[in-house]
């Protein structure tokens, strides 16, 4: 077990469901200085976990474990936190509740601040839904997050985005083995049949066109992209835990909460941190008109589109290195500040 | 019924297949003159009958009845034409061969020569597949097309748009109750999960973020228009004619044949036609650049995207007033000139 687990006890969420004995998992990388002003939090993205972050932390780029502490804490449901697939009897399955942005980072602010004793966070990142929870973090919390740069993401989740999220969902749930999530082998045909709505969102138009996923990514075809890669990447993931993030992703909106009572813009001009907002250029679901909107409602942020074909893509999980190394130099222009 | 049926007898198709006694569905308005030199061809789009091509034609409109003789031909598999839903056995349901774009674009040519007489048409024009069918007519009849009027579709299914229709497809064949194709009643839960995919889509991001689904189309919820619109739309229709449809549509090129073999700078070079290539702006799966890539190869075209944000439907079915006065002036210009 290459990561941590902090042990919540009872954790009441945003909908009135209780999960006892919750578990919030998460890995560090570096070492917490004296002063625990050196914490980078860098939430999971839609079905990834820790290890599928890695890729912008190392030696030289800008999330640099010699110099940070970073912690990547897992997004409830994704299968090491508390999820419907590691959850025991009665709230399993598909009984496992429903759960917020808000939640997630309401969790993650326990650990960092009971377990590290952390008071600033000279950054928050992510990825699509760590760009969800890393937008939470700086309106829930905007006294002690110092910088955010969330990327591929929004601080909201869109009409459109939520319509493309119908399509993946109702793809999975028409195959009769999901059962209403009682199933107890898994709904391969429905699985495969979300891999194949979410190929055509997931990269853009110009990359298909470019044909990047034989050229660069290696494929052998197009079938063989969309059946290795795509059906390879969800064949393995529990489809009730699909589900809840899948949920907590459509319901993403920083301002559903007490703190701002649904008011989108309030929440957004309390967000006090330096932000680098940064869409990807064509990405389909995070259409960087959307960001350029909230940067306009944000005291202190920059409007940073990468410029990239890779779609959705351009933000992780490291696919492409010249979207990388673009990220990391925007990461370390912003740290620098 | 207010369409005739044109008898093809048997029509042997580019795979291979014969479609024994296979029959044209087509609807005409207007007068054909003693000329035979008045004809326009609308072709129908995915899943679309004659009927649904209709608020294109009008009088004072540029598809005038009082002036031309407009031609809509219904797509074999569309439920009118030769479909899988109406072939006795043996080439019923499932069995129902491979059509083409090309294979369609035969038989109309049949209709509108061995009926009609008609070997000059002053237009071809049509929307989505409808375009597809436009594209193959003006460089399979080069010499007898005068215009085409392509809006909001392509000459060659795009890498990208093969990949949407491949989610459509995956989403509607999980449902159990399709049985490949052999279904005793239909897969409604294939269907509405075909229609929840195709609704993100359909309609641009600008759409969705704009609310034109309540606002201006007058639906009481974004959930009130993923059911009402868009599984209305597609729960009456038959499944293995949506699929026959599909197939025609992810494989379109019109140089997949033996007058091209494949060269589609080619063909696109052969069309003769004055054309006007019109994708929508906001098009998620016909975007601007692959129309732009079509005119750069034709001797006689002009790049004319409809400046609207409803997306794919900024071409039809009239859904919206502007996007139709656009296309109609386009339309009457082309005409004129």
């Amino acid at each position: 077990m290459d990561y941590e687990i902090y042990d919540l006890g009872n954790v009441t969420l945003q909908g009135g469901a209780t999960i006892r004995d919750c578990k919030l998992a998460y890995k560090t990388f570096g070492t917490l200085n004296a002063a625990k002003d050196n914490a980078i939090v860098y939430p999971t993205w839609y079905s990834g976990q820790h290890d599928a972050n890695e890729w912008l932390v190392g030696p030289g780029m800008a999330l640099d474990p010699a110099k940070y502490f970073i912690i990547i804490p897992n997004m409830l449901g994704n299968g090491l936190s508390s999820s419907p697939s590691n959850t025991p009897e009665p709230y399993n399955g598909p009984r496992f509740p429903n759960v917020t942005a808000y939640d997630n980072v309401k969790v993650q602010h326990r650990l960092v601040t009971e377990k590290f004793g952390i008071s600033k966070l000279p950054l928050v990142t992510g990825w699509s839904m760590g760009a969800l929870q890393t937008f939470h973090w700086g309106a829930m919390f905007p006294d002690m997050v110092e910088r955010i740069a969330p990327f591929c993401g929004s601080a909201k989740c869109s009409r459109h985005n939520f319509v493309f999220l119908e399509g993946v969902k109702a793809a999975l749930t028409a195959d009769a083995a999901f059962k209403g999530g009682w199933y107890d082998t898994k709904p391969a045909i429905g699985l495969r049949a979300m891999a194949r709505v979410y190929a055509g969102w997931g990269f853009s138009q110009d990359f298909y066109r470019a044909e990047l996923d034989i050229k660069t990514l290696g494929f052998s075809s197009l079938e063989d992209f969309l059946v290795a890669f795509w059906e390879g990447f969800f064949l393995p993931k529990d489809a009730n835990n699909l589900l809840t993030m899948l949920w907590t992703w459509q319901r993403g909106d920083i301002s559903a909460n007490e703190i701002y009572g649904g008011d989108f813009v309030k929440a957004l001009g309390a967000i006090k941190a330096k932000a680098y907002v940064m869409p990807g250029a064509t990405d389909l679901y995070f259409p960087p008109a959307d960001s350029e909107f909230e940067v306009a409602h944000m005291p202190n942020a920059k409007f940073i589109p990468i410029p990239s074909i890779w779609g959705h893509f351009a933000g992780g999980p490291g696919t492409n290195p010249v979207d990388v190394k673009f990220l990391d130099d925007k990461l370390k222009e912003l740290l620098a500040s």
